[in-house]
């Protein structure tokens, strides 16, 4: 089976927007098996929308839409897959309750043109929007599945997942599972060389990698006839990964490194401080993007210049002075002086050269060092982190800050197995 | 003109990357009067590229292609453009010994592989890569124009914004200048209402939004016969809009809110703290995502826990007994705190329930308060942001960070006028 993408909007063809609907559709689809061979954008134009529409319906058995499912005139997909299909548009009333009432619920006033939203072609399947009014779509006809999702990713991907994914998956006549595998500090092309065979030789279940900032998720796909064989049958492939990488993967099925770092932190009941230069806060705010997060982290503290780093944590001046701000020894410090400060178990430092300025030829942009302090003592982690071009701050400062969750997530475990 | 993009990966087919590059290209177009009406996604495959390429050539008289410009077997955009006009590929020596050059600088062994890059289709205008190996290319055949630039984003708008971009508006017959206006706190719909006349109306100079997290950029766009005129027909406009705006308007040409305060601050001498609660160091980050932010900001302390915002901050334990640690008076407490703590000129301060949890009927999810605090005093701004859906943490962070960013600079202003 094969399948395109079409995302409608004038927004995403100004450049307005980023596209993020069309990468989540193609990893759900890769998932049940389905190749993507085309993505398409289009405005909120009839005409165009009509021709790229018969065209991804002659060369592709599947076409996933997003946008234009609005209650506005310029809102036309429906109109548009409609008049495609020769079929006509009538009026769901459950769909025009729903809408009266979710609109009723946040008070907003029904009017004429959200009616357009109730209506659907005539034998659809209908997909419930439970973040919004716009329902989404599932047609098949002429040997050809069309599926039409709203635009706002938030509402996309819940429909997706809990709508069309599950229809989809039972097309198959399989039962579909699969896992997610994060690996930090391997980069992609060494883990393709490693994996090469199991890659391009597995083909139940499969292995696909999907390149991250600092990390590597390797989605694991099973089919079988039940989710228990599924599991079954991946159960060895995730077994001999945990065995080749048992330092580097962090978690399976977690959705990053924080989320993991923070869960690790809270099933051990510790506490974690923070005391950070050159990333500036990224690490603290990562830490805090985790829902209960201040179940795990009190203080963090951002020193970003050398009097903060000697009143507030406690950094000697003559090793600022001897050893400079971005030293191992800084570095300890800092890690040292956050952990008392705030009485955490655990603390993380971080002190760099993020540029573009402060490089020198001993310590060139890129110089970082990663402290950890815990009740057995202190360890600084050394980085040279080389990148050219506009981005080398931003980058530099991620993977720093990604570089301190990872020792940060591996020391917790330390701590647990003592 | 009309114009289409294609942008050639597997691994955006795959949904491994996001697709930055077309929005940027797009935004380019646009400021050339050229439209956009197709983009499209496509793997490293022959036949496919082949087709969409001969489609879009078909309908409209530019394309821009980026990716697979590599030099490895499967990067065969340039050979699929140059099978596509019937025209075969020459070495260039220049490009050749180019290439030899960067590779030896950066100490890796030129292969026969690299040769691939200098090939160049015969007629073709090289467009030079400052940022990698890969040359992009500029062609003209029947009437249509193709344009080959590299996958890489930090290449490719090196390569649009340098060489690309100045031979198009050359093309154009006119100068194009631009300005861009941005604007904190006033809605994209709001805006296209109050200036809808101009919007639509403007043929010269043009006006057009781009919607951002909280704020809107104005792209004000002239073309006339020098620079000078061109500056002469915008001085209008941007007059317009700034006294329409006053206290929205931010910045002209200015990236975003955190380089506009750092350059604000710098300009006056002064320095900034934060103290963060619900942000988590995120105010703090984007601050120092500023290359020289250092000579504003010294400290910012993240203060997740009540002991932390006691015992560092000094907020007092019976306000936070009585009105808790999301109120205006631990606001108020928190700016004070870390402004008297840093020495600071100004400092800034959050807090707020984020969410998903810690809600109650008198104080929602949303409910957020910024202290700031300077030589006059202190202030508290509440805001009250209402946001459904799994990203709902992530957003109200980041608008309490925007907001925080955007106070601190009407702030530092304010300063600098008594």
């Amino acid at each position: 089976m094969t399948a395109e993408i079409i995302c409608v909007g004038t927004e995403l063809l100004l450049g307005d927007i980023v596209n993020t609907n069309a990468p989540y559709i193609a990893q759900k689809l890769a998932q049940l098996g389905i190749n993507t061979y085309y993505q398409s954008v289009v405005g909120d134009n009839r005409e165009r929308l009509a021709s790229v529409l018969d065209e991804a319906l002659e060369r592709s058995d599947l076409v996933v839409l997003t946008g234009g499912l609005g209650p506005t005139y310029d809102d036309i997909t429906k109109e548009v897959v409609a008049a495609s299909f020769d079929l006509p548009l009538v009026l769901d009333k459950t769909v025009e309750q729903r809408i009266q009432d979710m609109l009723e619920a946040i008070c907003v006033a029904y009017t004429h043109n959200n009616s357009k939203q109730a209506l659907v072609p005539e034998g659809a399947v209908l997909l419930e929007n439970t973040c919004g009014t716009a329902p989404g779509i599932l047609l098949d006809r002429g040997g050809k599945t069309v599926i039409l999702l709203p635009g706002p990713p938030h509402e996309m991907k819940a429909m997706l997942d809990a709508q069309a994914f599950p229809i989809l998956e039972a097309r198959t006549g399989e039962t579909i599972r699969s896992h997610s595998v994060r690996i930090f500090g391997v980069g992609e092309a060494e883990l393709e060389d490693v994996l090469h065979d199991e890659m391009v030789n597995a083909s139940n279940p499969t292995l696909a990698p999907y390149a991250k900032h600092g990390e590597v998720e390797l989605r694991v796909t099973a089919r079988g006839s039940s989710a228990e064989e599924c599991e079954q049958m991946m159960d060895p492939v995730l077994h001999t990964l945990l065995k080749r990488y048992p330092e580097n993967i962090y978690g399976i099925d977690v959705p990053n490194l924080q989320t993991a770092l923070v869960r690790a932190l809270a099933k051990r009941g510790l506490r974690i401080a923070t005391a950070e230069s050159c990333t500036g806060g990224l690490v603290s705010e990562y830490i805090t993007q985790v829902p209960g997060a201040s179940d795990v982290f009190d203080c963090g503290i951002c020193s970003y210049a050398n009097e903060i780093k000697h009143k507030l944590l406690g950094v000697q001046q003559d090793i600022l002075e001897t050893y400079g701000a971005v030293s191992e020894e800084t570095a300890a410090a800092m890690a040292s002086g956050v952990r008392t400060l705030s009485g955490a178990d655990l603390s993380v430092s971080t002190t760099g050269i993020a540029g573009p300025a402060g490089g020198t030829a001993a310590k060139p942009v890129g110089t970082v060092f990663i402290g950890l302090a815990d009740r057995c003592g202190v360890q600084v982690f050394p980085l040279h982190l080389a990148r050219q071009g506009s981005d080398a701050r931003e980058w530099i400062r991620h993977t720093t800050a990604l570089n301190a969750l990872f020792l940060a997530l591996s020391a917790t475990k330390r701590l647990h197995d003592d």
